[in-house]
């Protein structure tokens, strides 16, 4: 800022008004990234949240800071956004930490965890809980800096041929779902299977699979599964609110302008709201729409609940026993989510019991 | 864009890289704005919201565009705040649009009414839901373009010297609350008063009053009611949600170059998130105090809340007859919060319902 002072204390002899354009302009560099999202374009709430983000920043720079977006596969494999910020093949990556489980669990608490936060607690640790500290100190040895780009809200727990009447009706179920949700359903009996999105229809159509769960009501329609497993349970449990991620290299990161680098900020801010928006703006009607094609809501009994709950603090606990990396995010986590459950369960829980009562 | 256009034609000779700064640079004029805000700085987690908009807007352009934030009072008093922008006194302001309801009761839509939206589901509706389009026509009367910036989560229904066991209770009751709020209480018997928040605690303590209602705990706790009326009741029906709107001046906002239209914007968003996620941070342990304090918690009876519906209802159908304003807002926002709440009691609802029994 050196030369600003300067520029400043030249400027005192004549008439400088605080509406005029400095005599010489403080130039921004010309940028271009490129952003790697683990979505497909179909996705559009998720996908959306990066072109919106990407789009903030163009306008915010008039054009100089220019971030291409790309799909899953059109650079690198969904699987692998992460791995080519890491590696500097591209500056940033737009994904869910969930994808990351098998590296490190730890991840799952940028995303969601079984039984964790819900979307709103979630941002709330984020941005004011200790949370971005806490992730960015875990996610320096990968040389990435992670924002808060998104969330889904709680999931569906899917697409079910059979109904699920008691704990018994786990045993054996193959049910395609992913990471941690997949280790909890195992403890309780449950085969998880991993299959990409694409494939789920026909593997559940054939009846390789009993029961595939994918996000929510305007996701899950493009997919098409009530018509071939019309039972359609919730809450997906495994995730009650799934933050999705803005992950930039360390690197190009510290290279930017700090304006450049201000601008980012508010921008993957406003996609983290707006995408959660979409979410609740659009969930209603597709819902509507799947009921009316013939999807059967069902909640999981209680029982089944209760047991996934159990098994989840089991391993929780075994976790904590062997990865410090995890216990160190998990404990503030979970103290955070006791604490944000016991104010929410007063004004804001009475508030919406009263309002789903009424117009029931 | 004429002019870049001429440059990279210009430029096509030479060896242009894309991180090379362009030879001329697009100057941003320097801008000082003030910002008057509705509240003073002792609510520093809607006080700070208009302070990290203007920061963030700050370092988004180096310094060049400047909000300089005043509380209520320094400028223009608290409920005059939208008139000082109207009036062109101020560039932006930052307020509750309940304090406008006196004008017309159409404002108190961008903030929250009885029974309305919860706080993502009033961020739904404005970001993805139509919400900001009609509000912005409307506003558009006043010389106002409106940005949300910031909600109070579910408040708090207030500080009662005695216990609410039945309707008849409200009866009489001399209750310090405003604008709608009042209305609908007056409805059912009760007495509304208004009282400056400075004034609260000796109107309470000397018995001028029966109760009060403020905000939630983290605000509360700063007025110290719990020591003169401590049974602190919820769910504050009135306001599920409470948004808080950034105020632009028509002309200010036309007058911005679109890169500043674009930080402004992106910033606001920022500010939005950051207001909840500080109140939901930030009330559970206000309330842990708070009842260590003397506080007993109590929630009204059902029968109260169903005469406080009825109530509301009465009053909105009232208003859509004779105000076409708030008809064309109110029918679509009733819409939108009825297939919120519809969507909501499925995976939200029974997630977090979970949860909370899990948590007791």
């Amino acid at each position: 800022m050196k030369r600003r002072g300067f520029l400043k204390a030249a400027a005192t002899g004549g008439a400088a008004t605080t509406l005029a354009a400095p005599a010489i302009a403080q130039t921004q560099p010309s940028i271009r990234w490129r952003l790697v999202s683990a979505y497909p374009k179909s996705l559009d709430t998720i996908y959306g949240a990066s072109e919106s983000f990407a789009k903030r920043v163009g306008a915010a720079t008039g054009g100089k800071f220019e971030i291409r977006t790309f799909a899953a596969g059109e650079i690198v494999p969904a699987f692998q956004v992460a791995d080519a910020v890491q590696q500097g093949t591209v500056e940033c990556a737009h994904a869910g930490a969930l994808l990351l489980f098998g590296k490190d669990p730890t991840f799952a608490l940028d995303a969601a965890i079984p039984f964790g936060m819900n979307s709103r607690q979630m941002t709330a640790w984020m941005y004011e809980g200790g949370g971005m500290q806490l992730l960015r100190e875990f996610y320096r040895d990968f040389g990435i800096v992670n924002f808060p780009c998104g969330n889904t809200g709680a999931q569906m727990a899917g697409w079910f041929r059979k109904e699920i009447k008691s704990p018994d009706d786990i045993k054996g179920l193959k049910f395609r779902i992913g990471g941690f949700g997949g280790m909890v359903l195992e403890r309780i009996g449950g085969v998880p299977q991993n299959i990409p999105p694409g494939d789920i229809y026909p593997a559940l159509e054939k009846g390789t699979i009993d029961a595939a769960e994918f996000v929510g009501p305007y996701d899950d329609e493009k997919l098409g599964l009530h018509k071939i497993a019309k039972y359609y349970y919730y809450p997906g449990f495994w995730e009650g609110g799934s933050q999705i991620s803005l992950y930039v290299g360390a690197k190009a990161w510290e290279s930017l302008p700090k304006e450049y680098q201000a601008i980012l900020e508010a921008a993957a801010a406003e996609a983290h709201v707006e995408m959660q928006a979409k979410y609740d703006a659009r969930n209603p009607a597709a819902l509507k729409r799947l009921v009316a094609g013939g999807a059967q809501l069902r909640a999981f009994p209680r029982p089944v609940l209760d047991a996934a709950w159990k098994a989840s603090n089991e391993v929780y606990a075994e976790l904590s026993a062997k990865n410090p990396k995890w216990k160190k995010v998990y404990e503030p986590y979970v103290k955070f989510r006791d604490e944000q459950i016991l104010w929410f369960r007063f004004a804001e829980g009475s508030f919406d019991s009263f309002m789903a009562s009424v117009k029931r």
